[in-house]
């Protein structure tokens, strides 16, 4: 299923979005002892490839539920993304976040040309509001993961991954929502050749290793992880795409994610999130399943906080 | 002068380093009004541009030279660019470095080879050290800017960036001992177009601008800038080169060097020195100069303490 709409959700947003580089790194590869390609989407357009499940997600709009607008409801990525894909295509974008979001987020959301409703902290609120611009607006609800468009969006990222190195053995991606870990397992499986898809989850944020086992989408009572990228839980719609396409979820401790993201930082001297780094501490942490393996991972966004580095 | 010497060079040291990339931030060149595309220096092998005039100078040696060895003293890139470099080609590498150098920087020497000598930190001790070296071993001493091969090689980096793109009106480094700045006038001189090398320096260390002025080799009574890189003074063989090819040296404040590296971090998700930042700063605060201009700047290296970042 969707072979052939990834392919399309592609070709769609390719004049909107950059086909990000694939560094390498001798010094990483000879640590570890496989071969990783790491797909920069910390170089994406707003720094995140979120910028690819948005903008196909907006694409995919008709002409009149363009001109309504779109709606997301995120203190995140998302937000961003949204804003400047709808500014990208001249349709407005209504953001709700926390009131209490950093200021440097709001700043970047309007900086994007998103108009933003603060309310209360609390996904509650969010939603409630979300909502009420959706009834009041008829603008439309674009979630940051569960949605077929958004899945696929994310999607493209392996596409292009997997054009330039077709003989990978295994993709790697991180787990937060499940949008980008449906949408890479869509890639692999319909355009990979031998390839398989494994994620890396945070100990302390696991429901989605635990979904898998139990069948069903599972929740987080706490998710004190410092990849805060990945504290959501999966969704009705891109669950049954991870159960059926995706070979394991490889957990992994808050300190080998910072371990991990050291390493990407000062022997490729590239800025990732903390998120980007728990598919190399998964990689790392069962090296001898990766051993002299190719492995493609994606390194999902680079917007951090430079005041609140873990190092 | 030094005409054809300069893709001799690029050619001799061409399989012993990477051909690093060029990006670009549509972000940047909107805030500062032209164009700029970044040569990412802090991509090369260990880190920074050195690696290229430390490759070059042991290539140019004999074989008998080759077989006693290099001695170089520096607490910084060059001691980690000869160690690599050496190892390469498998000659000995004898670094003499002050003993109170950060523990960080003598592993990472260990690591590509380079056999320590500690000494107090004086440059005086570390001279007489070096010298003991060459004498006692008849090792080559290899200056880390003062020295045409070391010169020529550190110039191949803009031999690259002009080959990408022949039609830069400028290319902008950061002066320190000068080897930087000497190598790519000599490579704008004779390769560019309509090309013109300027200099960043930090205006708490700007003993190149007063040079410019005086006509001779000024040295700093104080140097406390955070671009590191830069502290030292020209030598009196890149000095006539710099005079001759270079059209101006534009200084910085501190606070317009941390802006610009926060800039570079935050924009293009890229590690980059504080010495690197100093081009963009000196190009910012001179922007009516290079309105609508294209202009290349030598990102020199990403080697940076992540325990100690000014933001």
């Amino acid at each position: 299923m969707y072979k052939q709409e990834i392919l399309e959700a592609h070709e769609l947003i390719r004049p909107y979005i950059h086909c990000t580089p694939v560094l390498t790194s001798s010094a990483i590869d000879q640590m570890i002892g496989c071969k990783i390609y790491f797909k920069c989407e910390n170089f994406q357009k707003m720094g995140a490839f979120k910028m690819r499940g948005a903008t196909h997600a907006i694409l995919k709009l008709s002409e009149s539920e363009r001109h309504h607008g779109v709606v997301t409801h995120s203190s995140g990525n998302m937000a961003q993304a949204v804003s400047l894909a709808a500014q990208r295509l001249s349709i407005p974008a209504y953001i709700v976040m926390p009131e209490n979001a950093p200021q440097a987020k709001k700043d970047a959301v309007r900086g994007y040309g998103g108009i933003i409703t603060e309310v209360e902290s609390t996904i509650e609120a969010r939603q409630a509001e979300a909502d009420r611009i959706v009834r009041e607006r008829s603008a439309t609800l674009i979630h940051p993961s569960n949605d077929i468009n958004v899945i696929l969006g994310q999607g493209t990222a392996a596409v292009e991954l997997l054009r330039d190195y077709s003989d990978l053995d295994y993709i790697a991606v991180p787990v937060g929502g499940g949008g980008l870990l449906a949408g890479s397992a869509i890639a692999v499986h319909h355009h990979g050749e031998a390839c398989k898809t494994i994620a890396g989850e945070p100990m302390a944020a696991d429901d989605a290793y635990r979904s898998m086992q139990t069948g069903k989408i599972e929740k987080n009572e706490s998710a004190d992880t410092i990849a805060d990228g990945l504290r959501t839980h999966l969704g009705d719609i891109n669950f049954p795409i991870i159960q059926k396409y995706v070979e394991e979820i490889i957990r992994v401790e808050e300190a080998e994610i910072i371990s991990a993201m050291r390493l990407i930082w000062e022997r490729m001297k590239i800025i990732i999130e903390p998120s980007c780094a728990v598919p190399l501490a998964a990689i790392t942490r069962q090296r001898n399943k990766f051993e002299n393996k190719k492995v493609g991972i994606i390194l999902s966004g680079g917007n951090v906080d430079l005041a609140k580095l873990p190092f």
